[in-house]
């Protein structure tokens, strides 16, 4: 791979080039790094939209329905469908892609699915990854979707410039998890399917809870409004849009403050990351070298060993300088 | 903290040490590290069920009904709440402790709500020192309840004998997310709430798609079974016992095969991410000393220098022996 040559290729909005560098990085190939920091001093100009929640909430029909809001007002769009891949056989959900069809023959979208968990890192750093070609592709906005409440989709919700919550009606247990798990990550709240029984309850639920944790909220000045919406039928959108601009606006009147501050705080984030998750690597692969893994996994399933012993000796050991 | 006297509490049942030691991993302490030192090779006899899927699917209350049914047969319970806590407050779900409540006076069950991100490492880590504790302290069955889809709940799962997975009837997104994310992890699968409309659809949907991936299943021998429960009605659970009961005996005629191989690729994995824990930290202090994080990130969110390329300074100055 020449890498100025692709990366050029990529800024030029190549389809196949960034998709082939997309996949190199989760295939763990280390020119595809080489290609990203090439790209990176040129990224930060598109606006990076999480669409998160637990199944069943309509994320893919709501994607789907900004997709076309966005390509209606010119805007260049990429959605990253983050599927709870299976650790095990790598295979991917293909429902998001069918509902997405439609967009397929649209040059001004770019839609990737993506493996939980490649050889470039965790989730979030795969996430970024492809975030970081989109924008470099010269795509106005990037939509990341992303199955809610876990650990990992917090982090992934944090990438955002603005974060989308998407519920439905109903859902208690979701409400609960929504104010455990990711509260303070939303920036903008959304009742999906609200034709079905319950809506106005739930819309009402969310509000209060939203007033009582106003003070967490991750983004001094804005109030995170309660959107009420039905994808499948464009209901509500023209709201949310407004909504999402609102946001869009805040953050940039004050860039020197607010976004600079996220941002910064982003980059932190990424950086421990990728440290993490390289510096397994290195130790896993000396640990790899004359099966000393495989023996010392033995002796802690044998009950001879135990694991923060072990662990403790193999930091030292790498750490030892 | 006197540590082999409190480790010998809690080998003893001592409800106050093990708490305390529980409390004591998830901030970090280093004392309570050396408690599980201690108390490692004495554990491995109870049996852990974990209990997996989206919210609203009605963990808590199966929850709930197995601690019952195993409290008639004279065993004690440990059960561990893994809520998917906010990263920022700390808060932590108060359902599932509310709910729990009528086995609150029960001295034979243990009941642990878990942050997601204690200071002790991930939340498969916090997890397995919980049941580490839970089991030392002599707990026949460790029930581990967690919010399914995510990476770090397939990796809980992964951690678990048993691994229930759970949803409900009409829920199409739900089982796309179960076949992409978790299937394979998955030892018996539950659909609760049978009393809904559309239960014999959902049965038959999930007995397809386990039949095309038999292949994947990660226990040689054992067909995963989709039982259907309705918790709530107290209906369908001696088949699920049954169903429970079936994949013990199972690991446990083939011991010497079966559990050794699952309990030394656990070990592995727990000793990975010990490490990865451990070494992360060890450089974000190094990093901390001095401001230079803080420098790194500017640098990085102005985009003056790469994560990438940073990372891979950091890297190599880390393990430059």
């Amino acid at each position: 791979m020449d890498i100025l040559k692709t990366a050029e290729l990529i800024e030029k909005g190549d389809l196949r080039h960034s998709a082939r560098v997309m996949r190199s990085l989760d295939d763990g190939d280390p020119e595809a790094l080489e290609v990203l920091k090439v790209l990176y001093p040129n990224t930060g100009r598109a606006w990076v939209l999480g669409i998160t929640g637990s199944p069943g909430v309509g994320k893919s029909t709501l994607t789907d329905v900004l997709v076309t809001r966005f390509r209606e007002q010119g805007k260049t769009v990429g959605v990253v469908a983050v599927d709870p891949t299976s650790p095990f056989t790598g295979g991917a959900i293909l429902g998001d892609r069918i509902r997405m069809q439609r967009h397929a023959t649209d040059d001004g979208v770019f839609i990737r699915s993506l493996a939980t968990r490649g050889h470039f890192g965790g989730l979030t750093a795969s996430t970024r990854g492809v975030v970081t070609v989109m924008d470099a592709m010269g795509k106005d906005v990037i939509l990341v979707e992303t199955v809610g409440v876990g650990q990992d989709e917090v982090d992934v919700a944090k990438m955002a410039d603005t974060t989308l919550i998407v519920t439905v009606p109903g859902m208690g247990d979701d409400i609960q998890a929504i104010k455990a798990g990711i509260l303070e990550v939303g920036d903008i709240f959304v009742v999906n399917k609200m034709d079905r029984p319950g809506g106005e309850a739930t819309l009402s639920q969310l509000e209060n809870m939203l007033m009582m944790e106003r003070e967490g909220t991750r983004c001094p000045g804005w109030n995170p409004p309660v959107v009420p919406v039905s994808a499948a039928n464009n209901q509500g959108l023209d709201d949310l849009l407004e909504a999402i601009k609102g946001h869009y606006d805040l953050l940039h009147e004050n860039k020197a403050q607010l976004m600079n501050q996220r941002r910064r705080e982003r980059a932190k984030m990424e950086l421990m990351d990728l440290i993490q998750t390289r510096a397994k690597q290195v130790i896993l692969k000396r640990l790899e070298a004359g099966h000393r893994l495989e023996d010392l996994a033995l002796s802690i399933a044998k009950g001879e060993k135990d694991p923060y012993s072990v662990c403790q000796e193999v930091i030292e050991a790498a750490f030892s300088d």
